[in-house]
């Protein structure tokens, strides 16, 4: 069960309240984020829900019997949208876009992308400088200095960024050049790095892990909501599975599922679905055709020259096209 | 290497051919279908391809280094179209619809299906008289006079059939009724089947196997066509994975790699691809998008009443809106 | 509901036992095979079964629940035993081996494997003549006059002969020839086939899919159980995972499960497990450890030569000191 | 290329194998551990590496083209041990018990299992305070009192602690209350926390991922080694694939298969591997008959009362019996 209470609620008000779950033998999680305070009350028994409705300083009370529940589209039956500031808003009610190299490598590299995006109205650029490696000895990225660098360029330019976080430690240092923490799929259900990033006021994207399943991200998300932070926004990013013709397989089907779940905005990463260059579009058309918020995917002036994951990424031509054919087939859609 | 030679060869000009490859230590398989006459030839040895194009009686010839040879795309560029008489072409120049029940029940439901497809202008109904099912004590299906009671309707209203053969003793009784024969997902590489579907003249779709792979679905075909018949159609209708908020895994990045591989035409199931009703437009609008050739759904008056597989079954509005919905997105892509 | 009648029950006593079934609203199928006659009741509706239980001609009644019945151990808790002839018995009571190339090859071949077996006291020899292989253009196997060798060889040297049997065309050209019919992972659903070979009087051993699930294999089995045969043997050999360093992932867990599932004794067969001749001994050995009642691998005189899967295949050095581990670990276990 | 110098090398000795190595275009980098001094180039060119071995300075030097460097056995073939002190050794000289609850309840439920461990000669314990879970609103652990009550309570009795650190900040308030760092499942590709491990001197047992490959485990042991630390150790426990039957998929396949690739000892975790009680000494045994260096199970005095995997947890009558078994079949083995 949640309890929506009033922002302004008499202590008096919530502690009958409080009591009154307490009586049926609930235990009651109390969590303040940046649009209300929720109690999440979790228990066995059997009650009449319209009592707690009728109680002062409740404004809202529902069940939802899932093992995610603040995150739930039972308890928030309409889509959440995320606004980064600058009319830049996530959600049901446009196709967001959001693209860039897999690792930020050069001043000049960012500048052209920020030239390609700003060209094509694309107002959020994606970019590593912390990366994930399977080999202790391959590129781990620019760092914090690069990520400066990074935000130097797009704030100048009206853009948003997007990049990784790998640890709470991190977390601090990055907070002011951020706009959207990704949380990447080998994290996904880092639990710590979920409960840290609850505790901050900054947009989430958090990507569903390797193999992960729907109600693990799910849950993941429920971490950080009920850690006090519901600027929440989760991405299908393919899963692991026996097939050998592509990189990942990426999951169709959860894009309508998750939609029908949760009210949060759902982003595909086609670049890492399938992970070929050429193949890439058809999957961001299909995904967004099958209900998808937005689309992630990755972009290189020069994709044979990129540091890594090239051969998952579009040149400025293809990207361009990608746009037209996206916007096209979504008006219509 | 694929060899076609000219169809009124020259006996004479054949066995120079042949000599030819001989000298160098190839393997030929003579494949005569409908359309013409290859010669498959493996073996390891390099060689200079061109001499064997200069010979009489050449008209065509290709390396392919993959297991599959005839239904790549490396040997023919240009997509294959498959003519069911009467108009009805499958192939990259339209969108085919495919709709009808899991199981053909009665002959009251035939017509009303019917009915509806001749209203949408759909030309193609799928329905199911030979049903495998994993339980022995489970209904299976009307058998043989289901499906000449399922043609005879389909025949006055001008629509073509397309369903399952189980067993390589069914194709003789059921080949007058049919206009395409379906191989299941369980019989995809049921290679005694495919031996004898590739010595009839008749379209056959092959179904992906539960958990099989994309080469694999490629080399099932490839023993239909090097039995001689070149009609086949690829379905791609969902795998196994460790998911469990759905039925299968729509495998969205088997169709542009199909597309790539192969100059067969790509079919989409999406009612088995994720079991779920109201998803199931979604995916379809998805693989539509990603390039399939055709969709193949499940449709019912009222599918809380179907035999088999309501779950994933749509009743006739649905039905008509995805129909709408599937041709205005295709004619914008 | 499994209901287990006498032998020689008298006409009025079945009509009565019938009559009490159909009264309670259950289907019921008769199955007779060559050990007793079950009746198999499905319904839904709750009842007193110790009425069925004090009809006259009941030997024993028991609830099962699950999709599969015949073969489940809640039915039959004491394990079966599957006699061959000649004091060769497959079950609980001893540790069974089978062993032999992938491909019978020559009659030299048969013969110095028989050699191998008879020295080492192995009493079943497997092989196959005709062979599943995904492209049409492999070696399918010695066909029919292959199998007539194989058991001219086997039987002047009092060895069994377990081969795979492709399709249901097959049985009766094959059934004077094989001690037990081999049904592969490919046809582990092929419904026809298992339909037939329930109704011939010959042991059957069942590979579990490729990616089969334990449920399914069960129900496979009922399969044949309920078209009359009872002489079923079921075989674990590797499902299909995203691992890439093996060939099919040896579900160990299978073991114990399907023990405590079923009454039918259970094969592993580590040599298509895990596909490395290396480590096909420690694969056998943990099979049996976990309770398998008997192991078929891979054997060749000269594995690298070997027609196919020479990389599984054991020499027969390598055999013989397999075959001593797993007998003084069984005897210790 | 990894070299292995001198402990004492002089410091020109060191310079001229540099300059070498550098001359062929070889990336370098140094790892000093506990007991060596390795250099691990990586570069693509072709040379003489017996030219390297005759360089002063230089114990031994070998080419590792795989992914994982340190941690191959093609570098080290023999097996590594980790001498936990008091005569507690981990390696391929004897069988390692590890065993207790999932989660650290309570000072008597302790007491209790270390009573039975001394009793059974066991001399590891396992027991997690920091629980990762789920959902957010399931219990975590006692946390870092339960664990110094926990040590207390071991090191009276002379049992070795081996214990879950779930993120970098844990560490130095761990370290001095803990024998062995486990890394759980779902932090196997937490780089960060591999990072930090690698530079304590402390054991750690490195768990397989979720869906993790046998590389991917690998090359997570490789950054710990890497970072300094070459006190390690690999544990299997399960994958997930497609079967419900089950909780995960025990990879038998990986046990033989890593002990092949790599010189560090190879744990196996039947209790996560299947998650059924009464199956886990199967698996237990199995694994062991594979190759397993030693076994971490999971036991409580009433499983049925245990905190957290109850379902999969042996009661002291169960555990005396498999240890019993384990040591005798190892004996025979």
């Amino acid at each position: 069960m949640i309890i929506q209470i009033e922002q302004f609620i008499k202590p008096k008000e919530k502690e009958i309240i409080l009591s009154a779950i307490n009586k049926i033998g609930y235990k009651t999680t109390e969590v303040k984020t940046q649009k209300g305070i929720y109690l999440v009350c979790i228990g066995k028994k059997e009650f009449d829900i319209r009592y707690i409705g009728s109680l002062d300083g409740v404004e809202d009370v529902h069940r939802v019997s899932e093992a995610y529940k603040l995150v739930s589209r039972k308890w928030k039956v309409n889509a959440s949208e995320i606004d980064l500031g600058d009319g830049v808003k996530i959600g049901e009610n446009n196709l967001t876009l959001m693209a860039g190299p897999c690792s930020i490598e050069s001043e000049e590299q960012v500048e052209k992308i920020v030239s390609h995006l700003v060209e094509n109205k694309v107002k959020i650029m994606r970019g590593g400088v912390f990366k994930p490696r399977s080999s202790p000895y391959a590129f781990r990225g620019m760092g914090l200095e690069g990520l400066k660098m990074f935000n130097r360029v797009c704030k100048k330019n009206g853009i948003k960024i997007i990049t990784e976080v790998m640890q709470v430690s991190q977390i601090d240092d990055m907070i002011d050049y951020v706009d959207v923490f990704q949380i990447g799929a080998r994290n996904s259900q880092n639990f710590n790095l979920l409960d840290a990033l609850g505790k901050v006021d900054k947009p989430v994207l958090i990507k569903r892990g390797m193999s992960g399943t729907i109600d693990e991200l799910l849950q993941s998300a429920e971490y950080i909501f009920s850690n006090g932070n519901e600027k929440l926004m989760l991405c299908e990013r393919g899963i692991r599975t026996y097939e050998t013709a592509y990189r990942n397989t990426f999951d169709i089907n959860a894009i309508p599922i998750l939609k029908e779940k949760t009210h949060l905005p759902i982003i595909a990463d086609p670049s890492h679905g399938i992970g070929i260059r050429e193949h890439v579009p058809m999957i961001a058309l299909a995904a967004m055709m099958a209900g998808a918020d937005g689309v992630i995917y990755e972009i290189h002036e020069k994709p044979e020259e990129a540091a890594s994951d090239g051969q998952q990424t579009l040149n400025f031509d293809e990207s361009k096209q990608l746009i037209n054919r996206l916007n096209n087939n979504y008006l219509l859609k």
